[in-house]
């Protein structure tokens, strides 16, 4: 672990803040989304900090690799935060889980360099949209997929998914409100697969858009279910124009998986959730 | 569909009473169990026998092949119950799924025989213990799955569980309220799978006692962790003393998956549940 120190008035005082990672899972229903917000209003940064603070027991920020809106769940959502508290890892970890409610929790806490920075060392991030795709409406996880009665064609979707890798100007899969300098971004790879019910978007890309990958989803289904051309999701594009790319689809299936950063950090692989989709190992790479 | 005829007062008033059995799917988190309990008390029973009635347009009362308890959950909770509304099963679906909130659905509904009966006609029932084996807590699936964080090995479970498929007096697994007339059941399959985190228990037999399953993965996740020998299955079963059994586990990771009825009744077939496991199709058999 390499510290900062800050020399305070008496240097027999010095304090040495310390830069900590951690990863982050959470259901995201309960929550108005990742940042906190004014009071009253719950978010999961506000949970997260609180617990951290009780550990730290000193007020305690966190920076987090990709904001996610509200009733959108992450697997791997990363952060960073600064004590001087001394804490061992697991003091972190035991100690931030017990104070967690039972929809958050920490997954692994480690030391890095002062230089970390949760959002802007990330080289890219990874979603995944699940659609529960069957008549019969899901009672299990109503929050946890997005359900979609109708049947979906993957080879359809597969098709129309292509058009949107690589680099591009994604205007019109932005939400209005987005505040992103640029809507231009690389989608290294979008990969649909099936098995039973399930239909799993998987989304790796350098960043995204507000709403980019919700908008993606409903534009697949859209043209999944056979209402509209393979061929659209390209003319959606091409057209930078968010009132072309037809309705976004809902939170509920939308989960923050990974985010890659340098080498050098040497931060944990943890496998890609959500945890349901285990069985899915073959899409980890 | 066989219906019977009530002679009324005047005979064109003549009143078709229909049986229809219906395939019901439910998160119980939120509900204190099956069973419609006094006012005030939410009960699975209560939503579903609300939403029927809506659309029988008088009230409906339903009989279940097997009463959950609170917070346990079903994919498959075969119901039947009678009605002299003229209503085609796709009304019932439609209409009952329309009327429901979201963690119950209705998976399908179809017209039987009078003499059919959701409990007395049921020859076997079907459950599934999900258990996550992981050191982190999960947060995505927490009124899911029963949480354990202890490295379990599934060989010493599957050994112990063998000792427990036949027919056998299973008082020590059986809660103390427990009604059944008899403490004698015939275990006709008990299976354990690991994929990734998830470990599933999967038992099949003629009837269950109250907290049979619960307590039986109670005491094999003593000797999946190493706590007991494995001959401790054995031990206590031999004791048909619940005191010589441990703990009782959580109600989380239960579900009850599957009813089997004579083949007369031809009832559709459902894949089982719970729907994330469907990559275990292999399973189902």
């Amino acid at each position: 672990m390499v510290s900062q120190t800050f020399e305070a008035a008496a240097p027999e005082a010095a304090v040495v803040v310390s830069r900590v990672a951690a990863c982050i899972e959470y259901r995201g229903t309960a929550y108005r989304g990742w940042q906190r917000q004014q009071s009253g209003v719950r978010s999961v940064q506000e949970a997260v900090e609180k617990a951290l603070s009780r550990v730290a027991n000193h007020p305690v920020s966190t920076v987090c690799a990709g904001r996610t809106d509200a009733g959108v769940h992450a697997s791997s959502q990363i952060i960073h935060f600064d004590s001087d508290a001394r804490r061992s890892m697991a003091n972190w970890f035991h100690g931030a889980n017990a104070n967690l409610p039972a929809d958050i929790s920490l997954a692994w806490a480690q030391p890095v360099e002062q230089d970390f920075h949760a959002r802007f060392s990330a080289k890219a991030r990874r979603y995944r949209y699940v659609i529960y795709n069957d008549p019969v409406r899901p009672a299990h996880l109503a929050h946890e997929v997005t359900w979609n009665y109708r049947t979906l064609d993957i080879e359809r979707m597969q098709q129309a998914g292509a058009l949107l890798v690589g680099e591009h100007d994604f205007s019109a899969y932005r939400a209005v409100a987005c505040q992103a300098k640029s809507p231009v971004k690389t989608i290294h790879h979008l990969r649909l697969v099936r098995f039973g019910q399930f239909i799993v978007l998987d989304v790796r890309a350098n960043a995204f858009l507000h709403h980019m990958v919700r908008n993606i989803a409903g534009v697949l289904m859209e043209i999944g279910c056979g209402e509209r051309p393979v061929e659209w999701a390209a003319e959606v594009l091409k057209s930078r124009d968010r009132r072309e790319g037809g309705l976004t689809a809902p939170p509920f299936g939308l989960y923050l998986v990974d985010v890659t950063y340098p080498e050098r950090f040497q931060l944990p692989h943890r496998y890609m959730g959500p945890h349901f989709l285990s069985a899915l190992n073959s899409l980890d790479d």
